[in-house]
């Protein structure tokens, strides 16, 4: 895991903090309220495996802005909250595959030279193996042969075991797991091996980007988000960010755009109106992406609808194609929300990524960049951003510390995330 | 929770650590294996609420002598665990009284004096409500009449609601608990308030000391610890300490001496072959205590036979009664396990105390004293001790370090203090 930072709180450098100041306070105050109605939501709608949550804080809102239900990222988490994990994933692992689950299989990325995301699966190897399962990385890759061992820049070793398949099981090497722990996000496609085995794979194949649909999480998420903001009488558009959704895009042909235009110029109009209301002087924008898929290619800004009639082919060529090739004919546009966090001097933008375990919060770190304006995407080709591990692990609320001192931001990023991650569970009831 | 102390580990200070050392080494070694067997015991028979379980490091051999199951000393566990602790509580929770349980009362020790005490009752307050519960102590005074205040050394303040009955439900003033948690031993007596309640007691009244006996709880360890044993292919006394036990004793009238005697005597001949076949060149020892009740008034030390015949009116007087001076009439007569872990200057003898909440190790600490010898017991009438929070939470084993280096020290005493814990939860089963 990352070595722990000293100062891991960035500030949030804005003077619109009067909603979210309010956000705070009843998150706090309603604690166990809280607590209890995810309580009640999870007995009904078990938690995926595991998921990471990215957050933008705004300083008028909080909202999740991607669910990875395959979170890579393993070793950005503080140490000191090791043993957190190791607990949470005992209790994953047993209601996924029940009390008898000994042997399990982690099916990671196919990429072996990104070392960077072989450091997370080999964290994650390592605290599966403390908390007591025999674990072995099993490979997609289609032309490995043999046992493959990497090095990773850490010094750690990493074993890559070809997957094969025996009627209805599969194995890595003589190795025949009793669960299959997909790390993958099945954005190249769903891998036959996998389909139709007789051990549970967790998350299950069809919450891979090959089915799943981000206009679909984010409908669950309104849907979540809505019945929440109830419970605590406040306004959902605090914790969620408008979206809409146009089928059958192609950039290339520039077909769909008149759909994009027409929908990005209503998200504008309705975020400006959420501006007024609440006196929030920025300039709306919105974020189209990829509808399937992982951040990469396909994320772009609109301050206008212009800006979609405006691209020019190079840039029509990097929205045509997700990371992995594959075509893009469905978006997502979604609101933009200010990150008003920063990290030493002004310039620096810090985003939370806040990390779960089954349905419990086990840390997180902030991705920090200081070249980026507020408005850009952290996660996007070719940036560079530090990690800085979260200092408090977001499940200790301190009632005696005010509602935005540390412990209760981060509980208040645990709980945002929390929607997010129970808007994914049902996703995944809803298969 | 207390400060986190500088170098909270104890050395081993013997040469006799041939035994353990291979103890330890198979214990990480095997570790997949014992945590497999973990699991499937758990899901047979679950374990109690919470637990704390006193341990001996004799460096030959390493064994539970005491197993609280209304533990004290929240206040000792490390700060930097807080999170563990609360991740435990919610699933405890969960499994004791299902998903809809929101209210918990806390029923604490009566006494209102022993500020320490206090202080653990208000640490598990507070992790209570971290956890997202609603908690209120609810007091067993009888004289209590409205809600007590009381401010403890730390500035913290507790307050102690009287408990009232309405039919089948108990309630704390106008709060009714979904759940009642006993922190309180019984030692005197079953309250009637709480029995035959429609909520659930956990843990269970019967396993209060106004029923529980040692020696059946030290007969339920013999057969765990025989099975875990067996497993790993070990000698089972490695990790268990002998016992025999004596009924209908009258220390005043020296009624029962001569079944002491008998006892004291062949357990003491037990010990030496044991010691003879591990060439442990110590005198063997043993521990007479109260079959029931806490530790307190009723505890010796015996090197022979004699011992017992010798005890002055003095003695016989600290014997016949337990500190809340009820007649001791059974004796447990355990073998003594040598402390051989020491702290600072070779003087200085620690003891490690494992807690536990559910079947989750979350920590512990050690006590320490530098006064007494290593064959005494710590945890008696009038001593004072130190207590250093463990600096390992006790889950995190590490393949890659020696089998005695500190993670996985403090590992195999998670092991050995779950064992306990395991025939705790037979005894709870066979209720």
């Amino acid at each position: 895991m990352a070595t722990h930072p000293a100062h891991p709180v960035p500030h949030l450098t804005t003077a619109l903090t009067g909603p979210l100041h309010q956000l705070e306070t009843v998150i706090i105050e309603r604690q166990a309220l809280i607590e209890s109605w995810f309580r009640c939501q999870w007995h009904t709608t078990p938690a995926p495996f595991y998921a990471s949550v990215d957050l933008r804080n705004a300083g008028f809102k909080i909202a999740p802005v991607d669910t990875n239900l395959f979170p890579a990222g393993f070793n950005n988490l503080n140490p000191a909250f090791e043993a957190l994990c190791i607990q949470a994933i005992q209790l994953a692992v047993e209601k996924s595959g029940g009390p008898t689950t000994d042997r399990i299989v982690i099916v990671p990325e196919s990429h072996t030279r990104n070392l960077y995301y072989l450091e997370s699966v080999r964290v994650l190897r390592d605290l599966i193996d403390k908390a007591g399962f025999e674990v072995r990385i099993g490979s997609l890759i289609p032309d490995l042969e043999g046992p493959m061992s990497i090095e990773l820049n850490s010094g750690e070793k990493l074993e890559l075991v070809p997957l094969s398949r025996e009627e209805n099981a599969v194995r890595a090497g003589e190795f025949v797991p009793d669960l299959v722990l997909l790390n993958n996000d099945l954005s190249a496609g769903l891998p036959a091996i996998l389909e139709g085995l007789e051990q549970p794979v967790v998350p299950p194949l069809a919450l891979g980007w090959s089915t799943r649909l981000k206009s679909v999480h984010f409908g669950y998420y309104q849907q979540v988000a809505g019945e929440f903001a109830e419970r605590l009488d406040i306004d959902p558009w605090l914790i969620d960010p408008l979206f809409r959704n146009c089928g059958e895009i192609d950039f290339m042909k520039r077909e769909g755009t008149a759909c994009m235009q027409i929908n990005v110029d209503a998200l504008l109009r309705q975020i400006q109106r959420k501006y007024d209301e609440y006196g929030v002087d920025s300039k709306p924008f919105v974020i189209i992406k990829a509808d399937k898929g992982t951040y990469g290619m396909g994320v772009m800004t609109a301050h206008s609808a212009e800006d979609v009639l405006e691209l020019n082919r190079k840039e029509r060529t990097r929205m045509a194609t997700t990371k992995e090739g594959q075509k893009i004919t469905k978006v997502i546009i979604q609101e933009g929300v200010y990150t008003h966090e920063t990290w030493g001097d002004a310039n620096t933008v810090a985003e939370p990524v806040v990390y779960m375990i089954g349905n419990n919060v086990v840390g997180g770190f902030y991705r920090v960049h200081d070249k980026r304006a507020t408005f850009e995407n952290l996660n996007a080709p070719g940036m560079r951003f530090e990690r800085l591990a979260f200092d408090e692990c977001c499940i200790t609320p301190d009632k005696h510390q005010s509602p935005d001192a540390h412990p209760n931001r981060f509980y208040t990023y645990g709980v945002i995330a929390r929607l997010a991650l129970l808007a994914a569970a049902r996703e995944k009831a809803n298969l």
